[in-house]
């Protein structure tokens, strides 16, 4: 018994060498070739994610991160206590709001949808027209602009002077300086910790030469965003947020998303005519998880998302399977939310009289 | 040498023993009499607090407090994606918002000021006036009230059956229910997660037994606390919560906290004139890190607040440092922050038209 077993066996494993075994190995390596060509053309297209967004002109310190992580959270630094960066980048959202376009102090919505707090440092600029150089200069500004009630930047210092623990940790943050806690530290501190909000996805394992981190769906999908010429814009570390396109480049975007927002980006900025409707490229980490999408938020499922691109970016009308596939690679974006930012900082107690007349 | 030095030190040490031993010896052992009788005090007046909050009546299930603990964050349950019970009651802040009074849907401020929703779920009822008989009438209350923006019960019904991934742990919550998405089915699971929003603090430890666990300055506070009689209402597990009091016994509050509130507590449920001025007792755990103080946010240091609290409900001037050593003691009930409160939950991705006009 055992004799015929092994002598099946062994005459089974010389057909398997000999005729079967050539072919399986051809199409291995085939597969094998066709993947390393795919990874080849990602890593050429997607440059390693770095550990964080520091620059040499914006350093970051962990007393700075530190610092910024609280007043990221911090909602005394509006002017009726309502609001702080977190009420429109929420943990529980991927640090978006889920609001087509955010709520703030008084009740006032913005006119834009707000992105993902997370890789935006890695952006050319911030804000869907660019109106802001960097996260450094978004933060000051936003301190002082409507979502924030208007503020002058005096009265938020004075505030922040008075909450006992603040004094401190400004002083700790930016050691040296005459007057730490300033508007001006305010920004570099929550710059420092928003270049910290950096963590890589499945994707960039794959990038990194682990195959399977992808599933063959996903690489499939992969293959269709770089065929499709999604990456003319999508690329970079970010996948994205690399510069301006205009949204509509084969037909008005309003009727493709249903929109009826006058909306016309950078040119609000600009007002040059050839930046009307022209946005900042969205970097697509994250993407699936932080709908709704679109600079006015006016598009829910990705699905339709990918279509819209597909029609008015490209002139192609992407079929069902074509746009699942182009999800299921944009799923493998999807990071782990920050640890510093998942489990929100214990902020120096301080009670805060608010200016909104009760009702 | 090392003769003499042998000799000496054991003429030393027989002193030690002979005479100075009995003293040293009585006064630790007073010491420890007046600490042991100090913590029977204590353990009379403060019984161990329980793991959890649930009762035969309300119990809860890991399925309901994770559904619980996702919805409490989820600002899509209000009219227009503004906000969750996570709103005025913060991780950052201890559970509550660091504002005399909360602001809501509609930029809507509230009429008193939001307690920590920790230790809550322990207390006689809910709200300063006691209006909600427990934490679940509370959050099914909450969510069609001004606070979440008057919406009914069935549109938020609706809105979280779109929600991909809701109806599955809604019926992972509630199994064989006909219905498992339903406002009946919300305020069980969010009180479900806040009846686990208990966590011990130093003082607990020290009622178990261990006596350092408590600085000498914050047992003298201790001590003062049952001296004064703050402990004729400031007891029971929750150090308060168990019943209502008329704020002001000796004197109109308003005159001592400076306020020009009319608010007059439980009478607004009631209307009986016996309940004019009453309010539900705070319990005091983590008090040290919620200001502002009392029911309209009234009063922003806790020393303050113990000085008026001494003056119009125990007519007795306290002295600063009496007050001082009562504060010391007060912040012994600081607890940690609940894990799966500071760390929050990721949500299930779905963008939210509010309903808020633009602005």
């Amino acid at each position: 018994m055992s004799s015929r077993c092994d002598s099946r066996s062994w005459i089974g494993t010389i057909v398997a060498i000999v005729f079967v075994g050539p072919l399986f190995a051809q199409t291995v390596f085939a597969d094998d070739k066709a993947d390393a060509d795919l990874r080849q053309q990602a890593r050429e297209l997607f440059p390693p994610l770095p550990k964080d967004a520091s620059t040499n002109e914006r350093p970051i310190t962990p007393e700075r991160v530190r610092l910024g992580r609280m007043l990221f959270f911090d909602s005394r630094i509006s002017v009726d206590g309502s609001t702080s960066c977190s009420r429109c980048h929420l943990p529980s959202f991927y640090g978006t709001d889920a609001l087509t376009q955010s709520i703030a102090v008084g009740n006032k919505r913005a006119p834009r949808n707000a992105p993902t707090v997370f890789y935006t440092a890695l952006q050319v600029s911030q804000h869907w027209d660019g109106r802001f150089v960097d996260v450094e200069d978004q933060a000051r500004k936003a301190l002082t602009g409507p979502g924030f009630g208007n503020a002058d930047e005096q009265s938020v210092e004075k505030r922040l002077e008075a909450i006992g623990g603040y004094p401190a940790a400004f002083r700790e943050a930016f050691p040296g300086d005459q007057k730490p806690v300033s508007a001006q530290n305010l920004a570099l501190a929550i710059g420092a910790f928003e270049r910290t909000l950096i963590v890589p996805s499945r994707f960039d394992e794959y990038l990194a030469g682990k195959t399977d981190a992808l599933s063959s769906d996903e690489r499939a999908g992969l293959r269709l965003f770089i065929e499709k010429d999604c990456v003319q814009c999508h690329k970079g570390a970010g996948v994205g947020g690399t510069g301006y396109r205009k949204f509509g480049v084969f037909s008005d975007y309003r009727a493709a998303t249903g929109t009826k927002n006058p909306d016309k980006g950078r040119f609000e900025v600009t007002k040059k005519s050839a930046d009307v409707d022209k946005f900042k490229i969205p970097g697509l980490r994250d993407v699936a998880v932080t709908p709704p999408y679109f600079h006015d938020g006016s598009v829910n499922r990705l699905n339709d998302a990918v279509k819209v691109m597909g029609k008015v970016q490209l002139d192609v009308d992407l079929a069902d399977v074509e746009v699942n596939a182009i999800v299921a690679f944009l799923n493998s974006l999807t990071g782990p939310i920050p640890a510093d930012y998942e489990r929100v900082p214990r902020l120096p107690a301080g009670g805060f009289v608010p200016s909104t007349p009760a009702h």
